[in-house]
């Protein structure tokens, strides 16, 4: 169930003020009058978001916001501390302890309802593949990302020329081990590609003085820059701006006067998310890469060749070929010798026959030691040409194993068929026959010693 | 390059005013002086979007749009149109030929540019993985999704009881077709599970004056929502919340007063879009699949499943076993019976071993004819008794092929080895070690005569 959120306040008062705010912005509610059954009901329920009061006579919000990040299952909940007491040691300590927000009481409610808002906005996002089956997936989504592993790039977004200097020697100063580097709003929004953008903007109060909120709204629809994280430096007096900019998709405020451990803390943050995003997109990005190649050979698996011949064929006005490899007496290989073994004549065997094709075939491996190509512009006498010298490559030549241990002899037989009605569409029926007559032509290829490459009788039409 | 807009219009001082307009909100531009050269700069230069005056002497914007429309090549490119005329026919006759929105001039300027934001948001995010290499991929999103053929389900939010009905019996007269029915606020974002959320929530002039622009962040912000279309049904005065309303996720305003034809088209491209979205999302789940299990057998495929081992093994403090099963003399099937008898029988054939797992025992198809069986929490005896039950149940009945035209007799050898040194992590290295010594057993059952088990001579350490 979403949108349920634990209250943690000793006060009843508190806890009833809070909740009646929380009920009519339409969340569910959980209440806690202290930090030991605050904890509790974390592992009872799983709230999706926790606010806990700094100041509680049982267990502090601070010792129960580092109990929470200290443990795998309730690391990611976010969590908002609150006290009346906002001076320095209160914010630093709460988001040292891993809070997502420190907020001074009495409470904002448009900005508390803002930040509760983005916060489970990011989770929703995080979450998104969290129940794929696919748990390669999830492991990668699991891996946390290490987030200063790479050098933060920050761009101060500036406003006036005269400004530039003060902003970037304070955030210098803050953040020395970042990259930091001025933008204008126009330069920013004029960034043509992904790999150019910073990882966060951070917006100046003089840059958002001429371009609005709007700026952020122009910055996630970019495509260069969607991707990158946003944050705005703010008066005190501007919160209502700051709940605006959450939902519109900033990452964080920096409230002024700029605190130098609190900024960095903040900052530090959003680059652990950045990197986290970075991190999740890259394994969505390698899963989609597996279900589409071979990881064994590197080649194309079977259902993306055929899908990319079928695309290849439509847009061509030609004969196309279809032809089945299948290496001789392979089950000997892996029987006398180990599946390593076999696994490696596989790899160097793709390698060989790589280096012959002509562009736009398409070669895949089909299953175990066989092997399809896809030729979408092919008649009978260059398929016949490509599959002699594919069999002569693969054939030709010992291959050298287990560190020049082993040394083997591996040959191919090749089916050939072509379709010769240039012109229509690789329909499903069209590629089951052609599929077909290059297996007969195959199973000729081994009755008649193997090493060879047959040719269809007749062309599918 | 990101973020080039092209203007079309036949008088040259709109054309200024306009691009200053876009210039300054730093978008690069092109212009046109008629719909001709509109067509051909389109093709020329792929622009991001498309502004088009609707009275051109040499060819009118409705026209350009409808050519736009029809060319696959530029059929998916966003098209504003625009006219001094803003009455009900130019309205409808814009949205017909599928512009994307149509504005009467004078143009209001900040809601012309939050459309935009808008609408380069969606190409963005609908380009998202278009430039994978996974050209299956590519297939699912390019597929267009036939947006009617489930009825749309339109929930009406509304704010006041007694205009509910009111509110509806308007809606029902101008999509009867689709199914609608009335939600408060607090029941959409009380909503929570994704399968329950209407494809569009369209929200009424009185539930917006209660809860405020930010209802579109909260059901943005929501899991269950998070994935619903949001339109707004405002008064022409007030344009200022619309282009917010766009910023922050909006994907059409209704203006009142409502015209039937209008708001229909409006809401049927709404739709087309969502429908759009979910198929992307299904072709985005599917390839994940493809990453993680076999095609032909259904069952994890190797990499997927070692993922899953090293996962389960790490949650459990006991010995763990893997199995590798080799169906014998395989390779005579295909090539005696081509390749679907073939791929017929590995599919029975873990259709059989699949009966016989334990709960937590992970199959996958290791590659060819070969299956890899992980038992996160297994000793060998246990092991052993697995590998006897699977043997059996492989090779003790012949497998009715064809529709029952071939009968064939297949047995398979099974390779066990255990790790026995309890509660530690499954490494690389381990597994590899439990690998090599299956397969060592697994080619002694080959040795020793097939169809039958042996076990590695000592656990793996």
């Amino acid at each position: 169930m979403a949108g349920q959120i634990l209250i943690a306040d000793d006060l009843s008062l508190n806890r009833t003020v809070l909740r009646g705010k929380l009920t009519s912005a339409c969340y569910r509610t959980l209440t806690a009058n202290g930090g030991v059954s605050a904890l509790k009901l974390v592992h009872e329920h799983r709230p999706d978001l926790v606010l806990l009061d700094y100041h509680m006579p049982d267990m502090d919000g601070l010792a129960v916001c580092q109990a929470l990040r200290a443990d795998r299952s309730t690391r990611d909940i976010p969590v908002i501390l609150f006290s009346a007491n906002a001076d320095h040691a209160h914010r630093l300590n709460a988001l040292a302890a891993g809070a997502d927000d420190f907020m001074a009481k009495p409470l904002d409610e448009a900005y508390l309802l803002g930040r509760i808002r983005s916060l489970l906005r990011n989770v929703a996002r995080r979450d998104e593949w969290r129940n794929h089956p696919n748990t390669a997936l999830q492991a990668g989504l699991a891996e946390s990302a290490e987030p200063f592993a790479m050098r933060p790039d920050m761009a101060l977004v500036t406003g006036r020329a005269e400004a530039r200097e003060g902003w970037l020697s304070s955030m210098a100063a803050i953040w020395p081990d970042a990259r930091w580097h001025d933008i204008t709003v126009p330069a920013a929004l004029g960034l043509d590609d992904p790999r150019k953008s910073p990882d966060v903007f951070v917006i100046t109060p003089d840059a958002m003085d001429r371009a609005g909120l709007h700026v952020i709204a122009e910055l996630r629809s970019r495509a260069a820059t969607r991707h990158a994280e946003i944050c705005l430096i703010l008066p005190p007096a501007a919160r209502a701006d700051g709940a605006m900019a959450l939902d519109l998709g900033a990452a964080d405020i920096l409230p002024l006067p700029l605190d130098r451990a609190e900024t960095r803390l903040r900052l530090e943050k959003i680059i652990s998310r950045k990197r986290c995003a970075d991190a999740q997109r890259r394994a969505l990005e390698n899963q989609l890469g597996l279900a589409a190649f071979d990881p064994l050979t590197g080649l194309h698996n079977r259902s993306h060749a055929l899908a990319e011949f079928s695309r290849a064929v439509a847009q061509k006005n030609a004969e196309f070929a279809l032809l089945l490899i299948d290496l001789d007496r392979f089950k000997d290989i892996n029987d006398q010798h180990g599946h390593n073994t076999g696994d490696e004549v596989l790899r160097q065997v793709a390698q060989r026959m790589r280096q012959d094709l002509r562009h736009g075939d398409i070669l895949c491996r089909y299953g175990g030691e066989e092997f399809l190509l896809a030729m979408p512009d092919a008649d009978m006498s260059v398929a016949r040409l490509v599959a002699e010298r594919l069999c002569a490559r693969v054939g030709d030549h010992p291959y050298i194993l287990r560190d020049g241990l082993a040394k083997l002899r591996v040959t191919a037989s090749v089916g050939i068929s072509v379709h010769d009605a240039p012109g229509r569409a690789l329909t499903t029926d069209i590629l089951k026959r052609l599929i077909g007559a290059s297996d007969m032509a195959l199973r000729a290829a081994k009755h008649a010693g193997r090493n060879r490459v047959v040719s269809a009788q007749s062309a599918v039409a």
